[in-house]
């Protein structure tokens, strides 16, 4: 049990580090030569040139004006400044989202703190149930537990207070839920609504087009919807299998990144000629000219690719049973999207179609069997990755200790019985393979939903984030709470009874709360400010500046602006959610670690987003009612909990007052799942109807057909383009300069998506070709 | 433990009764004085008149053909012959698909009996645990325990036929359902697609209309459409709440019902004037003249009818915010009913237009957050009907004893120690309380459905028998294997491990088998073959004809065909699935049993379904899921069990075999849901297109507008009408005539359905008024 002392120094240490990030984050952002780590956003909006052009040498690296250091803080009202419209048309509204999450979380912890430490902190306080039981016991306890409910003595009419304000924090926290899903579904309907025409709009991703052994896809799919939507139909784009060719050319980049590094090696030490191997990695094998032989692997590429594109655009076995189907009108494809075309509702599956760079095209021809039986795999795999994940760490850990090394490899004895490697084996190792695999972890969340069959990369992050969460709440939370892994507490449940559950829980629930006051003094301050200062993506960029960097282009794409990251971002605010929500009632004296964490993070993923994070896709808030569902399900948990905690203070009689919470939640949940999540999932015809009609008395003669022609083309046959795209793309931006800003546009290429590409919405018509007809 | 012998008495006596049940059947049909109440299927269809009518005078009561009594079985082969596509012409594809429950259970379990007998009992059999322990313990044992599962010794080896024949049930069981789902899906659309023009394909249901400060709710639906459907909607039709009016014709009705008994009285015995009393039910108050009395509270009630008729039609309050909306085709329909028409997805919600007959009326105009606070407070109220309904019970029971009796009423001693009436009481009463109870159970969960706001009767039905059959599972099947009330098992589930659950259940399965086979046969064969006694509509129809009739009207209108009531008999098969399931393993000396149960039940339902039930409304199979469902459900619950079982006959091991199969089945129920299930919620736009078209080529000047003009108006405002509506219906009978005839049709008045009154959908062009504009 530790004192308010130890949790002081704990604080401050971490308040420490929190501040060394910040401080440091403040004085390299000043740098020239970091500019484009942390501003790169600016930069791909094609809204900031390099400082490094103009002034002396040593200016171009380091900031050398001692007034801005001054100044060093000013990111932060910066980073508040910008209203929200301008951060939604700057970011998209994902972001813009994204960041009313930590603002849902100060709106609902901040009234509940004040509550709880006006009202349940003299209530605890003032009792001396510990302090007795100290004295007659052997018991230890501390000042935090002096606050928290363990200290009212057993049967105390005190816990009347404790029931009253869950019921205080639950109705308050559940009508700050529903404002805030009704100003979302605004926000998302408004943002839908008053938007530029986009291709998506128009049009509906058709799948499982049954096979027709007289017609090709193409065809089977222009009969289809000229006979069904007679009035509406335009035009429409077959998918194609486009994935060896992607292959391809990713290779080729590669190696094209390491010719240009063999290359600018050679060029700066002219007297030897760069060598590599032929082999695995360039590791074994035959000693070649590394020059001569990357440029002949290219050449080789370079005519596969060709090969490769004109077999693709040719054999009809590249042609996937999908289609982009185009109407004439926003209601058409409204229409379309929502009904179900044929009388087997496993053929012609129509849905809206994903923006184009949201795409995730590797899985548009999935069957509707194959589906189901992944989705079966998969749920059994994650079955097990929960509650076995610790049986091949455990291996790794056994492997790794000093005994187990010993026997293993018994030549390896004379430098493990040096007393500092001994150290840092049992320090460091069994901890580093967790570390590892709980760092690989949403790659392998990422990879087990790609295999589940998702068609966007949203949808993608979308599962992923709530794999993440379920992990995060089993075997960071439970596992925290009630020592023993996750499996042998699967298997404690099954040999426990339903109520005592709750009970078990519930009894730890307080314990545990100077541990987690830690874990988010270290994971959520230290944690948010090392995250403004971007360490891995500060070296990597200088890295390699200094090894592949020839032009201007090179040092643009040596920039790793990263994303919001949705799939690992979201569920960590969750845990700080279930925290808080657990113990609003319990500990009140955690809730106050929680709201300097809201607003932390709140302030500096507001300034990420607004001039680091690169926008992958937008989904319009797509995501919302998972993070309403999440919220709820941890405010269901907190009452459960607090229901077996009261149990077992001999305040049974309360159980019927507290069983009513839950049923109300879940109602709640019920009821907001019918009055807004529709607007999440469909498109209401009234909008539809309404943007068409305004649009045709705007332009009566635009020709929506040219337009969209090429929105849906695989990204790989838009890149041969690029060169061409250019200077378009510069127009297009220009039009769409947001915030005022003196500086010329300095782009050169346009931001790749990570899962898809490259491939530019707003640019449909600049790629001349149509591989699909 | 009951011996073959017992089992033999049982089941002699149970065959006795079935067997005297369908003689007197047999006979009481042949008797022309019933054929009302035998054939009033055709008596409504109108293709057949009364026996009554010709020969002497003796001959029109009882029927003297000796020969036609030895052929008193002959409507077995009957029942068989016609032909399922003629059966769905005669009896509606509900009717069809609902006999198709009971072929599946033969389906399922001919081949599972069979494996069973075949495998199982010899490997059962061929044991002697039961012996030995008897020899050692006091144990006492049956044959029938013999064949079953508790004679394999404990961790015995012979376990693993027991898996392998779970894991080929379950697979033969899914193979059946999917083949069924499959046919029935295709049964749905083709039957929805051959059937004649019908009102409901062109027609929504919208509801939650947007009040409107400047428009009628009428002009506002007009306009919302003429917007956003602008190409296809063609009219409609607002809801008016008469409900009132509606109280006011029934209660008139029941007056003349009055006035002709004593009308009828006073001709027959002239010498008196039938009189009655003012007050409460005719019981107290002031005495008068009946037929005058009666008559001046018809002519009362007329005024009022009239008055209240004209207030509906003028004023504004009448009008519901809800309408049923037509379109010009039967694609813009299914469009409209599958799309969100407004940004507030609580707004304008459309659905497919139910049946005009099968429409609810009184629940059109529920908004959706009372909607949805009625949906929770059903949910609590259906919670503690399942767990605390035995508290009033036993309450009455504790009123209705003898100690109770003679405490609370000592002046009644006297009588109470008569011992015949002692012996009534003890023995009578406590049982009627829980009989009355149960007779009560499914009207008390109509009105909960009710007043859960379901726009029609077979939505209605649905939920009506989803939720009987939880009370039956939970108060009629656990009860019977874990003694013990609903609420003390609650209680004691909440307070076992989740894993000790299945074990309970598992452990009591076997010892109950005998049990479950009396309950088959008296509730199964027994209460079947009284099913086609009809004893109830057999009285009744009798007394009314005595005393009611005058007319030929009026004797059709005493007429009681009944209907096949889905929301009680469906959950009542799913028991027998249940205990199938669960026994074919267990206890296979069960299963034939069962098998007699569905072979005679099919034979005595088709037989009714042809000659007696009147349908009361079609929704083309829609309860098809539910009973898929429900199967599904059962088949998981007795995979749960035989885990439990197996654990505790030291067969542990076994777990991991089984574990598959739940997993496995309810994967399966998800791939069919998604599968086959959008067939029985939406409409194809494919199928309605195909109808469109073939209906313009065939049709082009139809008056579609001029056909729906009165299709859904209240149908108390088309009873107006009755009299100028016969010769219509006749000849629309007539050219509907699908099973040939030689007979007249001599049907008089419509067929009321149960809950909406007349309504005839074939009718929409005789009513003159169009009472909603």
């Amino acid at each position: 049990m530790a004192t308010f002392a130890d949790i002081g120094v704990a604080a401050g240490m971490n308040i420490l580090f929190a501040v060394a990030f910040l401080v440091a984050f403040a004085i390299l952002r000043l740098q020239p030569i970091n500019d484009r780590v942390y501003f790169p956003k600016w930069y791909l909006k094609g809204l900031r040139s390099s400082p490094m052009h103009q002034g002396s040498f040593v200016s171009k690296f380091v900031n050398l004006d001692w007034r801005s250091y001054i100044r060093f803080l000013n990111w932060v009202p910066d980073a508040l400044r910008m209203p929200e419209p301008e951060l939604i048309d700057h970011a998209g509204l994902d972001s813009a989202v994204y960041l009313r999450i930590y603002l849902l979380g100060l709106k609902i912890f901040v009234p509940v703190a004040l509550l709880s430490w006006a009202i349940l902190v003299p209530v605890n306080w003032t009792n001396n149930t510990l302090a007795k039981s100290e004295a007659t016991d052997e018991l230890q306890y501390s000042d935090i537990d002096k606050l928290s409910i363990s200290n009212i003595p057993n049967g105390s009419l005190r816990f009347w207070t404790h029931i009253v304000m869950a019921y205080a924090f639950t109705f308050w926290t559940c009508y700050t839920l529903r404002n805030e899903y009704a100003k979302i579904a605004t926000m998302r309907l408004h943002f839908l609504a008053s938007e530029r025409r986009r291709p998506d709009q128009f049009t509906v991703l058709v799948r499982n087009v049954p096979p027709d052994p007289d017609e090709s896809v193409s065809e089977s799919v222009e009969h289809f919807f000229l006979v069904n939507h007679p009035d509406h139909y335009l035009t429409h784009q077959v998918v194609i299998n486009a994935n060896k060719l992607a292959k391809l050319v990713k290779e080729k980049k590669s190696k094209q990144n390491w010719l240009d590094y063999y290359q600018l090696k050679y060029s700066r030490n002219q007297s030897r000629r760069p060598v590599t191997k032929t082999g695995f990695l360039g590791l074994c094998g035959e000693t070649v000219d590394a020059i001569d032989y990357k440029t002949a692997e290219i050449e080789r590429l370079t005519k596969e690719i060709a090969e490769e594109r004109e077999r693709v655009k040719t054999d009809p076995k590249c042609i996937m049973p999908a289609a982009f189907v185009s109407f004439r009108t926003r209601w058409g494809a409204a229409v379309c999207a929502q009904t179900e075309q044929s009388r087997n509702p496993t053929l012609w599956l129509t849905e809206w179609a994903p923006e184009p760079r949201d795409i995730y095209w590797d899985n548009l021809a999935i069957p509707y069997v194959s589906l189901s039986i992944r989705r079966l795999i998969i749920a059994v795999a994650f079955f097990f990755l929960i509650f076995f994940f610790t049986i091949p760490v455990t291996f790794v850990q056994s492997l790794a200790n000093i005994e187990g090394i010993r026997r293993r490899a018994p030549f390896l004895k004379a430098i493990i019985d040096i007393p500092f490697i001994k150290s840092v084996i049992q320090g460091f190792l069994p901890g580093i393979a967790l570390k590892i695999f709980l760092v690989l972890l949403p790659t392998i969340l990422m990879i087990m939903s790609k295999f589940e069959g998702f068609m966007s990369v949203s949808a993608l992050e979308r599962r992923s984030a709530t794999r993440y969460y379920i992990f995060n709440f089993v075997n960071v939370f439970l596992v925290s709470v009630i020592a023993g892994s996750a499996f042998q507490q699967l298997d404690s449940f099954l040999h426990q009874s339903a109520n005592y559950i709750p009970r078990t829980i519930g009894v730890a629930i307080p314990m545990k709360a100077t541990f987690f006051i830690t874990y988010v003094m270290v994971d959520g301050w230290a944690g948010v400010a090392g995250e403004i200062l971007r360490l891995k993506p500060l070296i990597f960029f200088h890295l390699k500046n200094f090894f592949l960097v020839k032009t201007e282009k090179d040092r643009e794409e040596a920039m790793d602006p990263g994303s919001i990251g949705f799939n690992t971002g979201e569920p960590q605010i969750q845990l700080y959610f279930l925290l808080g929500l657990v113990y609003a009632v319990v500990t009140p004296v955690f809730l106050p670690f929680i709201l300097v964490f809201f607003t932390l993070a709140y302030v500096v993923f507001r300034h990420q987003i607004i001039n680091v994070y690169n926008q992958e896709y937008e989904s319009a808030a797509a995501f919302w009612p998972d993070v309403h569902g999440r919220i709820i399900f941890a405010l269901v948990f907190s009452q459960l909990v607090l229901m077996g905690l009261m149990s077992t203070k001999g305040a049974a009689q309360s159980t019927p007052f507290l069983i009513a919470l839950p049923v109300l939640t879940i109602w709640f949940h019920i009821f907001c799942k019918g009055r807004y999540e529709p607007a999440f999932v469909r498109n209401p015809l009234q909008e539809a109807m309404m943007k068409d009609t305004l649009e045709r008395a705007r332009e009566p003669n635009l020709n929506l057909k040219s337009y969209l022609r090429n929105a849906y083309i695989h990204p790989i046959f838009k890149n041969d383009d690029d060169d061409n795209e250019d200077e378009h793309i510069d127009e297009k931006i220009e039009e769409n300069v947001l915030v005022p800003t003196k500086r010329r546009s300095r782009r050169n290429t346009p931001v790749p998506s990570k899962y898809s590409g490259t491939s530019s919405p707003s640019l449909p018509d600049v790629a001349p070709e149509n591989p699909g007809s």
